[in-house]
């Protein structure tokens, strides 16, 4: 990154989003994203491969986080004790960004079939993930696979409704409330 | 459906099938189905709209009868018990078919991007429309969606065991201690 250009990624996310939401993804390009944000294309492709990359770019990261927070869990916890460790680093990351920001994400994917299908795939990713990491902790491989996507589950749900201000709580607050909810509908409760 | 023509759907099926496997799924072509079912390619277009309708055509059916049953769950049960009963009227539809051909079914879609997305994108439609049916029962949104989402993550692993031959027991009794196990990893034993 130049030193000429502060933040010039953070602008680029901004202009993305915004463009994104008033034209539609499919109806925007790299070039009006760089020009909303005032840099040059060049700089736009210096932190992004392509637009979707606008969006997806942090995946790969978080996807680390939840697997960390899942492995490094106490030995002595169960299965589901451990998911919530994994969430727990998510919402640590994710709670970090800008929630209208986050909003205006979800906005932008949940208009666009293409995108909407890709955000299920990365969170099957992710859970596929926990899944392997759960085993590796000696979880059977059934309830490996509920555990981590009933975890996913909550993941999406919090990140939703502290995104969209339905839940004024910081992410790690929700998140951590919203295992507490599933342990109970699960419960029957 | 031509009276000379006695089973020509399930005989497509098996073909695309058979044909899937071997080539997969893109370098299958609808005349080629035909041919090895020994039906014309009308025959195939009387039967199904293109080569994906032979994979999703009964989604619509088994939608159906999984929002049936949560709808008609008795009105005392806990939302997780509602899921269960939906998945109870989606066992007794899916088990009816043969496990190999299941199994076959998976297998294409697991091997091509484009059809596993539109499986998560089918399952994410029901959990959607199974968690609407809750909040109608009077659940909360955020239970209503927690408990839709696990209960999809069960029909989908008992499924896929089923079909594997993981699981020798019939699909409702695999359906259920299914459902008993994503009970037992949310509490936590």
């Amino acid at each position: 990154m130049g030193r000429w250009e502060p933040d010039s990624r953070g602008r680029l996310q901004e202009a993305a989003l915004a463009l994104f939401s008033e034209r539609g993804f499919d109806q925007t390009t790299a070039a009006e994203i760089a020009a909303r944000a005032g840099v040059t294309e060049r700089t736009f492709f210096r932190h992004f491969a392509d637009k979707r990359e606008v969006l997806f770019g942090g995946s790969q990261l978080l996807q680390e986080r939840i697997v960390s927070g899942v492995a490094e869990a106490p030995a002595a916890v169960t299965a589901i004790e451990a998911v919530a460790c994994g969430l727990d680093a998510a919402a640590a990351m994710l709670g970090e960004a800008r929630r209208d920001l986050t909003a205006q994400r979800q906005a932008v994917i949940a208009s666009n079939p293409e995108l909407r299908e890709r955000e299920l795939a990365k969170l099957a990713a992710y859970a596929a993930l926990v899944a392997a990491t759960l085993r590796h902790r000696g979880v059977s491989e059934l309830q490996s696979t509920l555990a981590a996507e009933a975890g996913m589950s909550v993941l999406r749900t919090a990140l939703e409704r502290w995104a969209n201000g339905n839940d004024d709580r910081s992410l790690p607050v929700v998140m951590k409330d919203y295992m507490g909810e599933l342990r109970a509908v699960a419960a029957g409760s």
